[in-house]
């Protein structure tokens, strides 16, 4: 991997932040975040502004440029990944490390008395441009909206947008109709007396919606076009009675939160659509438990392009749920790693391969990573290996009181790394949606998050402790989970109990396993997982007619003693 | 226990809230907060405002009167006690349940429009004045700051402010003389650039603070009249340069706060006067280690009043950290409860007995819980003693890396209780301070603790999981707890590791405890710990020739099979 050169990039970025074409007044620092306009995970390729002037490609990352310095935010995910794709003229700001200085206090040390900080407020988040605007201003600085991307203004081969097919589900694969969900949606805006409710979209289903042949009043959809959502939300406010309240998410972006007058504005954390997609309905769940069925079968595969090949021959493959990660050795500790013809490493007896790989299809959605050797792994490595997957049962057993917010669960997964001293600069777990964002809010399973919404029977998220030693390997055993309620011994206060079902169905490679640092009680938690997996893709793969790979399950799941 | 009469009390308030004597217009609710304009945590008897009005004598509680309604919020822990103290006047808002309403929703759904709420500025803190500021304004409602506190203008028989005699502590028990504190104080101030840092206090030693001979200039101290207090800030913010930042804690009045212009306030979660006392230095930290020797041969005794007086014969007494906590049987579930004529129970051979008590020693505070059984403890009374002791040792015995906030510790505690369907309503830990206030920030170990700062070698911190079966039985085992350096096998990224060292040495009752629930670690733990209460208890009772004391103290650290 060799870093970008930059030095001409930023020689025109900081031309464009005198430019009185595009601002007033010159602005002394311009700030590049990594989203677009829909605060979309996967971003497209047109979007990826922060990527085109550091040269960092990872998932997240905020990037500053100054007229002197430029430095780049990421979290332990990335830091090596980051050192190299920039190059030297980029300074890596190492979130999550006590001595590094947020960007507020970055720029507040670098910034010459009265300085000007310039960002686009469509791809910056409402609370985000409230945060830095009261910092820099509490120094004597002020943020301004730049309207013209700064970065678009000097990308010349910028790609165009990309325009896929939109895809339509039905019944059986939603078990609601979006009629049943609208109406679902504004019985919760009556509860809290809210009249306007607003989420946007780049292009909708004519058809599938009914625009041209509505069949009731109240479900009439208009459509607007995308460039006027400034001008027809403006519209629409000036036509608020004074106690109309208008919902927005308050991770939408700054210039959309601000159209919406204080005194009507309702910014909530999550949305009841985000909550909708979270809490999983009985159709979703079957889906979801189909869609790891035998997909879930990449483990006896080598490489990532295998795996994909694999997976679209499956029924209902829509596409990968994210570019698979498929790390041999070293390569395994750069943790959001993607294979490149230039750093590729070929599989081998004597390193870790680790390979996490997930899925879309019309059924549902699945990720997974299992790590594996295909020789004698050391004694350090099964050490490490093992506590990463104490750590892994420890969540995926655990019960716990209904209202537990996830982050609770997050000390379990590094119980065992701790008691060694070993840690992992990463969350345990995100939410997943039903054929929707791999990673979707609001639950999640992490040290980190702290608004995250209870956990609930039918949320579906990813457990996935691991453990990374640069320059050497990558560890990581992730199944995707069921929320589902439990009954144990007592029921404290009639508040019932909740525990994790995995969804996911893949043999934990028993090689990696040092069984002397596993209890008893996890030894009985990977003889009963590799059952399931046995039982249900075993019926599957006998169904298939697939022996080879029938054979290689049963090999898999022997149980360990 | 019966409830305190309080309808004549509320017709007084309620028609208090309509004088104009008081206010200009009048108002439609009052809050009563629990604190005292300093935020303290035992509060004087002329300052328990919320008791006087609703009967409920927690450390915790708002109460909120409106012209037809009366509720007052309190936490899992006094949800009995509240219930059993105030009369059906007043209906008990449960904190933390999902259906109790918060008490700007509950004032939204009970006032009519356009109210006015008002409370007293010098009690309620910035940040909450502020969140209910702007939670009643969406709703069309105001909150008011009403200078002359209703509730005295009511309490005809209000006790003075008490007035004991001030203590100043020698370096052999600070470490440090104030005039060192003030210097790291202004080195801490001008590497953030602020001139003035805000605290008050209601009275002050002259002589140890050489107000009539200071040493040297810049340590010569000015005092002002307690009442001048906001004018005397108006003055100093009125001589500030337009760069001059002014600090004060974010839980300071809100009086306070807003003499302060905006502009010139920075107001901080925790100030660096906060952060000192959390860190012991080692004279502190050898202070706190005496303080816990002999005085901690509470559990021999069967009764508070007892424990006082042989705690009050120990070196250095200088009185209780908190009202001693001594309960039996169905008390015992009262989680905050406090021994009176009308409710006391005798120890018997039948029930468990609950002490949790601690002493101020010149040299340290201490803070401890034993439940015991005189009698033979039932099969599920040990069996839920022995998940809460799992609980005590999980936290006590958890290695984790430097930066780990205490609140990523809290479900250790809750595990072994969780897994049986069993909880507990409150935190598990507070932070101590070393003859400072017994429950005292910025550390702690909670689930709800989420703006914590991470635990650092030389924290103080308790570690008491309990659980609570009302009607029945309470259950608690609660040590004070010293954060310490540890050196595990591995050291991920130097980050170095922490674990804690108990201070408390009094024996845990191995009656009480199902061994075949505990695993080897666990046993090795109780073990390990009560030679310790041995070793170092034993020599001192030894050395004060208590045989008695001796004999007890052996039977109860036998080692556990």
């Amino acid at each position: 991997m060799s870093p970008k050169i930059t030095v001409e990039l930023l020689r025109q970025l900081r031309q464009a932040m005198r430019n009185t074409k595009y601002i007033a007044e010159p602005i002394q620092a311009y700030i590049v975040p990594s989203g677009d306009a829909h605060q979309s995970e996967y971003i497209a390729p047109c979007d990826c502004r922060r990527e085109f002037i550091c040269g960092f490609n990872g998932s997240a990352g905020t990037a500053i440029v100054t007229e002197k310095h430029a430095a780049m935010w990421t979290d332990g995910r990335y830091f090596l990944q980051a050192s190299q794709q920039m190059d030297n003229n980029w300074t890596l700001m190492k979130m999550g490390l006590k001595e590094t200085l947020s960007q507020e206090d970055w720029l507040i040390s670098v910034l010459p008395e009265n300085s000007t900080v310039g960002v686009d407020p469509w791809i910056i988040a409402a609370d985000q441009w409230k945060n830095m605007s009261k910092a820099l201003a509490s120094a004597g600085h002020s943020l301004v909206a730049v309207q013209d991307n700064l970065i678009d203004a000097i990308w010349m081969d910028r790609p165009t947008r990309p325009s896929t097919q939109l895809l339509t589900l039905g019944l059986g694969f939603t078990g609601l109709t979006w009629q049943d969900k609208m109406t679902a949606l504004r019985s919760k805006m009556a509860e809290r007396k809210i009249s306007w409710f607003v989420a946007t979209a780049y292009r909708v289903h004519r058809e599938h919606l009914q625009l041209d042949t509505p069949s009731k009043v109240e479900l009439s959809i208009q459509t607007a076009p995308y460039e006027s959502v400034f001008t027809e939300l403006q519209a629409v406010c000036a036509s608020l009675g004074p106690k109309e309240k208008v919902w927005i998410s308050d991770k939408a972006s700054c210039a959309l939160t601000q159209v919406i007058p204080k005194a009507h504005r309702s910014p909530i954390p999550y949305t009841p659509l985000c909550l909708a997609k979270a809490v999983k309905n009985a159709t979703e769940i079957q889906g979801m438990k189909m869609a790891h069925i035998p997909k879930g079968t990449v483990t006896e595969i080598s490489a990532a392009d295998k795996a994909e090949e694999l997976r679209s021959q499956q029924k209902d493959f829509v596409g990968l749920s994210f570019p698979s990660i498929s790390s041999v050795g070293p390569n395994g500790a750069i943790i959001h790693y993607r294979p490149l013809p230039e750093t590729n490493r070929t599989l081998s007896l004597n390193e870790i391969y680790l390979l996490d790989s997930g899925a879309q299809y019309i059924d549902g959605t699945t990720d997974v990573t299992r790590t594996m050797h295909f020789g004698s792994p050391s004694a350090y490595e099964k050490e490490t290996f093992t506590y990463v997957l104490k750590g892994h049962i420890a969540v995926s057993a655990a019960i716990f009181p209904n209202g537990t917010k996830g982050h609770l669960l997050d000390s379990f997964a590094r119980q065992a790394l701790w008691e060694s001293g070993l840690d992992y600069l990463h969350g345990t777990g995100h939410g997943v949606g039903c054929f929707l964002n791999v990673h979707e809010g609001p639950c999640g399973i992490s040290y980190k998050t702290f608004a995250d919404e209870p956990l609930e029977a039918g949320m579906i998220v990813s457990d996935e402790p691991g453990y990374y030693e640069d320059g050497l390997f990558g560890i990581r055993i992730e199944n995707v989970v069921l929320v589902v309620p439990t009954k144990p011994k007592y029921n404290y206060r009639n508040k019932g109990s909740l525990t994790f079902e995995p969804l996911t169905l893949v043999p934990i490679q028993a090689k990696m396993v040092n069984t002397d640092l596993l209890t008893q009680k996890e030894r009985d938690w990977v003889n009963e997982y590799h059952r399931q997996c046995r039982e249900t893709i075993g019926a599957e793969l006998e169904r298939q007619g697939r022996k080879e790979a029938m054979d290689w399950l049963i090999r898999e799941t022997q149980p360990i003693a």
